[in-house]
């Protein structure tokens, strides 16, 4: 019973929205923490600064146990993912780590202790969700132009690496160096290199810019497409809109009464 | 009443349109005069453009005054926020300056006249808060963007601040770097000197490249799909088309009508 | 009576398909010619191409004729744009020109040719127009961003003149490199030589490309819905589909009728 | 009989889901065994290699012989351009290559195996074909801007050839020239040479990025119409829903039947 009720008073913590506010806020602030250390700092500085990060740590390790404790069934906390992965980030936060080795690796917790402002704030949360969505759509095209990178590639280091081993000397370099050329960053450097040895591989570069921008473009195309159906259904869903075709059943069924009528006055 | 009949008099210069291209063609040379200083120009040259500017600057006190005084209801002026940017730019411009430090303010005024164009024309004042009204809808992706900057940022001088002090030395400086990298320009030098050290680092500049460009993609696709169905309804209201829902009910009265007479018939 | 036969025999001969093929085909081999003649080639060969040359303008000159011929009524002629641009073409590149620094414009008109290509095939004709077309569309929003591109130049040329007098010198040397900035063509080198001297520069910069990306997107997104919409309506009044308050207005008078009968009924 | 039963039993496998999952699987490794060949390796592992490569080349030919023997009419196989494909890659890979010059081609028919991919995989050739139907959609748009490309490279040859041999020696080399202007790739430099010689070039460059951006636009935006459209009109199909026209059709047969109802009465 005694439980029970701190569960409830600790839900109603949890979906108070100055409790939200102030949390947004401690994230906002160890961002900032994290930005001023890459400053050159006094000493004294530094110290707080330490300090404040044990206190952020502290502070969020009491927000993910009121979400934790505020939940009714414990096994549903870690079935969503925003759940599990803010409980890892602030329990490796917590793991005093001494080896120097290692001691990136606690930068890099804190710095993605930033992440977290995606899984408090619902809209952002949201809007991840639809982008990470949107991605299965591009299977297909992005397989594509996989297929088109590795055998361009493939071509590439077969014929330039002896012309120049940092850009063509084996496939991973090659598929980098297609990337930049992709970019439109000083790809003409690369072709006129190899345009010395091989002067008709600027058709190799054209082509393959051709083929990358295509498939580029009709990925976006295709996104663009989808993305407006959806939303076209999601209006006409709203708005209580009906379809044409439950129109025409209506007229359907006028035609037939007044069919049927026309019988009835013959009679 | 005289006072009354210098407001309706002013008001009606006011909306003439010979006044209006007048002041247009005032703004339009004062932009030709800013553009000629910019050139080596003889002394006596020099001496007219200085006559010029003042001619200039009491042109707009003179249509400020105009403006001002044919308002019939005077709060009403300063509510109009074209009308301040206005009269503070001419206020600005009459204080005498001496100083040679506030020299370039006085330059600068001169310069931001050239937004007169904006608040005079009335499609341009339009074109710009239709702008203006877009941006709230990018607010969150633009969040988002910004939260990847931030910690591609702290990651980037976490590790490449020894590496080139110029592009990763504080976290201003490595989002700076990472806007570079994100418009593509000159970025395989970038990449190229932190692969040196860490030769797996091109994870880093190719994930930053993949998830600005989604979600910049993303942003754009979002801002048509709304300007595209804002549109629409637009179109929908001037047509006076009516809904698909509006045909179903009209329907579905002529089906009431007709069992009712079906009814009547039985009877 | 002989010259209308004459007319109308020459307006077959110009609405003969082979005909058409066979000016396009000269208009290619002129191509051809002045591509050839880039390249070094033999005293020979040059001389059968000023041959080749001129029996080019001949047959042009022929086509020219009989079009003007063909048409019934002679003013109409010249009414048509491409008549004209075709006409000047030809006529120029008759002249002798001896002088050499006239012999550019002989070798510019020759070049010109090829845009007759554009003039003989009626798909292209079209096309050009419908960009033409397009263009005022883009007015205000060209004239917002040329405001933004002046009084970026203005405050650039007033504060980096001192800095770089080939970029920055006077105000259309500051236009050109900040077309080169929204291309991102070496943008950071510019911004890196400002930044020693402005340490605050890149929000220059970095507002500039903003402001010019976001005038940018919106002019794109103005033409794909203004291109939508015209397509739309081209589509419906194609196919003879009917508005739906067109649908509307036949539901109300069936209503009508109904309610009548209704009426007759009670009587 | 005995042939009809193979042919069936053949057709079995082909279409069998685990044959195809094999043969996805072995075109996979193939691209991985060309990618390893690019890396140095020791003699023990190039023998395997080797090896390796021939049993690709023989589990291709089985697989093809499948396909080809489980095709009920002979005739048919060939007339499917993927199966030609496949067929000439197996064939060609087989025949023994001693000659060095050659031995070029046989790495290249390696290389090309990867493709395919896209023939077994139904997703892709489906991708791969609606991306060929675009192209025509298209040929306008890309013949004007080829007229844009050929004018401005016979100005720019007869104008810089002087200036830059290798830039705009011939107008094969102004064309490449141009092409990099277009992906903005260090053009200003191309400029900047240019315009010590003639101070207005820059108006030459300005005004082909206008033209080029403008067509490309055109392109993009023709693309997103048209596939809008289809899209449009394939949906409306699957749902079988009628067009508006079909709805006003039967709007006034049954106002064609109220009339002749009211007629009756009225007799």
């Amino acid at each position: 019973m005694r439980l029970d009720n701190l569960q409830i008073r600790l839900e109603k913590i949890r979906s108070n929205k100055i409790f939200e506010l102030f949390v947004v806020c401690v994230i906002i602030f160890s961002a900032l923490v994290i930005g001023v250390k890459t400053y050159p700092i006094p000493a004294s500085v530094l110290k707080l600064i330490v300090v404040l990060d044990w206190l952020i740590t502290f502070i969020f390790l009491a927000e993910i146990s009121i979400r934790f404790f505020a939940e009714p069934i414990k096994r549903n906390f870690l079935k969503n993912g925003w759940n599990v992965f803010d409980s890892l980030i602030v329990i490796i936060s917590i793991v005093p780590i001494d080896n120097s080795e290692l001691a990136i690796v606690g930068r890099l917790i804190r710095i993605f202790r930033v992440l977290r402002m995606v899984s408090i704030i619902p809209e952002l949360r949201l809007l991840l969700n639809s982008l990470i969505k949107a991605l299965p759509r591009l299977g297909y095209v992005m397989l594509l132009m996989f297929i088109i990178f590795y055998i361009y590639a493939a071509v590439g280091t077969t014929f330039f690496s002896e012309i120049n081993k940092v850009l063509w000397g084996d496939i991973a370099l090659s598929l980098l160096t297609l990337f930049r050329v992709m970019t439109f960053e000083d790809w003409t450097d690369v072709m006129y290199e190899t345009m010395e040895v091989y002067p008709f591989s600027w058709a190799f570069y054209i082509t393959f810019i051709f083929f990358t921008a295509f498939a580029f473009l009709n990925m976006v195309i295709g996104i663009v497409v989808s993305v407006l159906e959806e939303e076209q259904k999601k209006v006409d869903r709203e708005h209580g809109e009906p379809t044409l075709q439950e129109l025409q059943k209506e007229l359907l069924e006028i035609k037939a009464l007044l069919h049927a009528q026309a019988k009835d006055h013959k009679h």
